[in-house]
């Protein structure tokens, strides 16, 4: 049986302090860390055994892997890095306070911003010192592939050709993959997995830190899918995730 | 110009309890964790900035790396792991006390054994729970490669197909590479670089965590070499290197 595992990365700095991060590069809480370190002793104990691994350029990923590898005992494993799985780019909201993009531009728009498929947030300038244009971690990609600003849909864009084309062609020399990344990213993957629409994604919440399992059977049709850990922990973290924009 | 950063990793629990490590994969202490945050520091503050970083298959060397890269905010930096910077195997010693091995079978075999350049320990049973035939993250590798035992010219003899063929390479498309690994497979990439005689290299002792600097032209010969920081700090720390075997 092949076996993907994903991972949203634990809780950020930016997390805990209700800021639109996006591809700002923040780091994991304290509780961020133990959170990543007991996903990694969760899948040990259930005998997972991932060969290779994906993360994204942004620390907060880089960091709960590596977490992750250590409470498994396999920091040897190998991990490739990608900026296609960067979280979506918030755009010029990066670094604003949700509770007060919402006073400001009303519910409507920010609930467009962070939960329509296809509406962008207001674009980076290129001169803008947030753009990834500026960043010397991106200086070996395409400037015309990096993004200013995304909808869910530009994520999943650049998303797929990474997973079609690396992931998923890693199962031809793998029988278990992981993927720690974030929530965006990762929908894509599971929308594409569980064939869901544009507007059942949006509403799909994945909770940090907990290992999402994916069995397919030889020909790579998938079995079944399901959070690893307690089902009641896990809820109350799915729950937490989609009341974030009503926090002070 | 073109710049090698060699590090090797910050203290391990062995290093601390004075056992004979080799291939076992024990883990930093605090303090080689803050040895290794503080190289990192040190990086960063005089302005390096790697493009490409490799590894061994040891979570020592793994997490130093880890933490180096933590400390220049370079978490995203592409990291390849080769079994082939492992540290020398020292066999059937591994586990064993320094000092009480010392006792048990004097000084000169003692020697000999960890800095002659061709004297093999005893060798590991094929059955032993400690040979890496035994472990499944050398799985993938040739079993005739696997080391059951090395004096000092296996561990060079088997590192120097991946500096050749991979890390050298790697200055075709990167200007700075950073190598975190073990006491010997250094030794091995020193002893290249500075074409050391056999006699040289054994009594060439470099010190945990300090960041060792080896500058080329474009045509890649050797221009300089030096240790980064604080050089009375460091000649401490080679000393200490030097007295290990005669802890209690």
């Amino acid at each position: 049986m092949k076996k993907l595992i994903l991972v949203r990365h634990g809780e950020s700095e930016w997390n805990k302090m209700n800021l639109f991060t996006g591809w700002t590069d923040v780091d994991l809480t304290p509780f961020g860390q133990c959170e990543a370190y007991m996903a990694g002793r969760l899948l040990k104990e259930e005998g997972y055994h991932p060969t290779m691994c994906y993360t994204s350029y942004l620390k907060r990923a880089v960091k709960t892997l590596n977490q992750i590898l250590d409470a498994m005992d396999m920091d040897y494993l190998p991990v490739e890095k990608s900026w296609r799985l960067n979280e979506k780019s918030y755009g010029a909201l990066q670094g604003a306070n949700k509770a007060e993009t919402l006073k400001k531009y009303g519910e409507e728009k920010l609930m467009q911003w962070r939960r329509s498929y296809d509406v962008q947030p207001p674009a980076l300038e290129v001169s803008d010192k947030r753009s990834p244009l500026n960043d010397p971690r991106y200086a070996g990609i395409d400037p015309k592939e990096l993004p200013a600003t995304e909808a869910l849909c530009d994520t999943i864009a650049r998303l797929m050709p990474y997973y079609e084309g690396v992931i998923l062609k890693a199962f031809e020399s793998n029988d278990e993959v992981l993927v720690v990344a974030h929530g965006n990213s990762l929908r894509g993957i599971v929308k594409t997995l569980k064939k869901m629409g544009d507007n059942e994604i949006v509403g799909f919440n994945i909770p940090t830190a907990v290992p999402y399992i994916f069995e397919f059977d030889d020909q790579m049709n998938l079995q079944k899918d399901f959070y690893l850990g307690n089902q009641e922990e896990i809820q109350r973290k799915i729950d937490g995730v989609k009341n974030q924009a009503n926090r002070k």
